[in-house]
């Protein structure tokens, strides 16, 4: 049986603050947990009801600490409404968005100038102004993996990634991304990478020259992207609209212009 | 002050069997209410605090009883969190799927055979087998709303449209799109439309060649298209990826092939 401290500790987990202090953050479900035991990602304990841990030794083999418990400590612990065999506490990875450059262009760091960082930008990277539904950020992150997007750099405005609802909705997408949280307009004005610009008013995405590689910028639901980083935009683009809803929701706009930029 | 019986009344609406009963379903927020307010749909109540109404006194013309409110009216029929200024029932739209296709080709009723019925099939329709999650159900009718699809087809297992969920995430579009529900073998057997079916091992969507006019069939996220409906796809199609990511979610996967559809 889990002792009240273990359950409070795990429970720390479910908030921002505990995650932070503890660099842990919580994985549930077999889906999730066999992505999550598949990855670079480190896992501390897991706790699992025994008939899944039987069906899955091999795997949990590199876990610091396994235990087996009950259906009831499970729903002690879970933040399913319905938990689900399994539940695994991983390391918070600690990604450095200054090395996002340097690694993709392999430079070393003697000639890391701006205008390095700039050429260092492969391919398409995904900047999130704002995303504050979980739902939506775990889709997003999903789908940028579906098209190999493997850097999301966030604005601080964004939903915390390593929260339950992001966690479940990236079906271990998260786990082969890496995001970064910083304050995109100094970030923008420092590396000024060419910018792709999701807005309403932009050129239609079936007419614009899309570049190999950029930053696709996607601004939030309710107020689109923010006034301070419109300057930095290189190229706006609009998704035509043949019938009448007002707008589409964010993950729909990502994924459609990232489906547009894996096209080129 | 709103009386019990009447906050019962709205309460029972919260529920499937209650809005079948009473042919009516619940809309809230300003939003939602004025989409509602501005589309063909019979507004039976509405409940509002003193403010909105005092802002939407023409929108509010047509509704048959408007009540005006206190905040803690609101929130004692309110499915939202926080309540939103107002709160309407709507009369449940009659769809009659049979009416689709003559409406839709002018045909009268005297030549509706088997051929007419497939000519009359203008347009993209989409085909939904088994969406259970609202949001997921929400999104994809503003999005089919946003690509001018006027009919969506579901199968009796597909979430109802006219829950508080889906009802927030289509954003109005639902008050624009004819959305059926009936047993979609029976119904194909019957009139065998053009099929065009999102699978996992279909041919390249980015090889494709779309119709003009067809279905576009989804199925569930977890199970796919049901096995009895397969033999009745005439173009299977699959998103290719370029990631790691095992699926795309339903709405999106909806999306970036109703994009490819709307190119044609």
């Amino acid at each position: 049986m889990l002792s009240r401290n273990e359950i409070l500790f795990i429970k720390e987990l479910h908030h921002k603050k505990g995650r932070s202090e503890q660099l842990l953050f919580v994985v549930e479900g077999s889906k999730s947990v066999s992505e999550l035991l598949g990855s670079k990602l480190g896992v501390k304990k897991l706790f699992s009801l025994p008939k899944w841990l039987a069906e899955n030794q091999k795997l949990v083999q590199r876990v610091e600490e396994v235990h087996t418990i009950s259906e009831k400590d499970l729903e002690r612990i879970s933040q399913h409404k319905t938990p689900q065999e399994v539940l695994a506490l991983a390391e918070l990875p600690d990604y450095k968005l200054e090395q996002l450059w340097f690694d993709s262009a392999h430079h070393d760091s003697a000639h890391h100038d701006s205008a390095h960082h700039d050429s260092a930008h492969r391919g398409i990277t995904l900047m999130l102004d704002g995303i504050q539904d979980p739902g939506n950020l775990g889709t997003i992150i999903r789908t940028a993996d579906w098209y190999g997007v493997q850097n999301i750099i966030c604005s601080p405005t964004t939903a915390d990634c390593f929260q339950h609802k992001v966690v479940q909705a990236c079906m271990g997408s998260l786990f082969r991304t890496a995001i970064y949280y910083t304050d995109l307009k100094s970030y923008l004005a420092k590396h000024k990478p060419y910018i792709i610009g999701a807005v309403l008013d932009g050129q239609n995405a079936n007419e614009a020259k899309f570049p190999k590689d950029g930053c696709l910028l996607i601004g939030s639901e309710g107020k689109g992207i923010s006034d301070e980083l419109l300057p930095y935009i290189n190229l706006k683009v609009s998704i035509p609209r043949i019938g009448k809803a007002e707008s589409l929701n964010a993950g729909i706009a990502t994924a459609i212009l990232l489906d547009r930029l894996a096209g080129r």
